[in-house]
């Protein structure tokens, strides 16, 4: 009895719909979200709630901003049973169990990381770092980029555009890799966090480097997105919603520069705003 | 140097704006993001990122619904350490290491949990379950809870209403414990899991049934919601978003009824839409 996943995006179901006191039964579409379990060299390491396209990117990415796979070449084969929602990433080197960080401790690190680790209040947050020592496998280059407002809102525009399913459900988070002037990498998923994952994924995997490129986001900007673009080394994360303090905080620190509210002509810059001109 | 948190919901910074070409710098709200650290019996748990309120009701209902404390009468102590971030919960009785499941599973359970085994397509999902065991401690009687579209959309307008972060910073998500006629019990967070938590724990520590109370709720349903629910026994979920299939599916097999769109006079329906009457 065992059913096999519906990979479609979204997913036609019968409701009962009340308008304006009159109900009725109407078709709708929903956002399909899958259950995919990602093996690392045949061992079961997490499971994430996702939208069902691109999970091999998805897990790839994952997988890097876990600290797990460092880059491209440490990849020896991934393969996607999508009827199942599984994936069976292998690397190269054998990892052993106690180097498989927690899937899901919340882990701050990345340039900033001494700073904040003084400057924490809960240290411990910064302090139980399964990554740590792999923080120098994240290259950091300094960035040079400027973009113009007037391209951010371009740039924000053709991110909506692209986002299909959104407009189909009202369900989805999308989120591209951006030059000033156009998009080269876009995903949605159910999960901010996915959308992201699946981009940094794709991107290892073209050997893309970050630090002149833009994070589009439709989504709020959390801290941990933050620490996302950080360990990428993203200068730059344009958000059509609002930015936590937290994640002003990290980006102040990380030489992030955060935009948020990015709607029609008018934009915030939270940090290092000189990257942002007219 | 170890600063002390800001214990304030929002906090103003100063940004820049830019609008119609014209650069300004300005002042604007953010919501607060804390990283709130929560030990159980002196053993560090978990670290979640988390607006900073109630931080006692969410370290509780966290550890409720992680199945590590079943009931009220299992709670010994809970200490807050506000400028630190820190929560202290002590047990009455010791938890084993390996008892403490991993905070952050996704772990499906519940009474729908069989049927789930059984016809779930990546059944390991279901599988990996570090709270099985304590299945038994949810306990879900049936539910007779009816509720008007009319009394919904009062609640939801009155939810948004409570929404006083939302409205300044346009950054959080609300919800809430009601019965047809009135809210009882709210919660904000820049975290939909976190909102959740809170109620729940709040509702714990006041021995709150669930059985006849619905869940409002101003954002996204996604599937992690509905286990939630499942596992507090609540018969009826209301949001202002979409749900998602998964969401849409576990709803159906755990007998909750599952309403979205909730917007002025509309709602949508989509299980056990018995629950809801004109």
């Amino acid at each position: 009895m065992m059913e096999n996943l519906n990979f479609d995006t979204t997913i036609a179901v019968e409701i009962e719909r009340i308008r304006e006191k009159r109900r009725s039964k109407e078709r709708d579409l929903l956002i399909n979200e899958i259950p995919l379990t990602i093996f690392v060299n045949e061992r079961e390491y997490v499971t994430l709630f996702c939208s069902p396209r691109k999970l091999d990117y998805l897990a790839v990415g994952f997988l890097h901003l876990a600290g797990l796979l460092p880059s491209k070449d440490d990849l020896e084969e991934i393969k996607v049973d999508e009827a199942k929602g599984l994936v069976f990433v292998r690397m190269k080197v054998p990892v052993g169990k106690k180097e498989m960080p927690s899937p899901n401790s919340p882990v701050i690190l990345g340039k900033g990381w001494e700073a904040l680790y003084l400057e924490a209040p809960s240290a411990r947050v910064f302090k139980t770092l399964p990554g740590r020592k792999r923080r120098a496998e994240f290259s950091q280059p300094e960035s040079s980029l400027q973009v113009k407002a007037e391209e951010l809102f371009q740039l924000m525009a053709a991110l909506l555009n692209a986002s299909s399913l959104f407009k189909a459900t009202g369900g989805v988070h999308s989120v591209a890799l951006a030059l000033p002037h156009e998009i080269l990498f876009f995903s949605e998923d159910v999960g901010r966090h996915n959308a992201v994952d699946k981009v940094a994924g794709e991107c290892m995997l073209s050997n893309i480097i970050f630090h002149d490129k833009i994070l589009l986001s439709s989504g709020r900007v959390s801290s941990e997105i933050v620490v996302k673009a950080d360990k990428l080394g993203l200068p730059l994360i344009a958000s059509r919603a609002a930015p936590t303090s937290l994640s002003v905080e990290l980006a102040q620190k990380m030489g992030i520069t955060l935009v948020g509210f990015v709607r029609g002509s008018r934009l915030n810059i939270y940090t290092h705003a000189q990257r942002v001109v007219l």
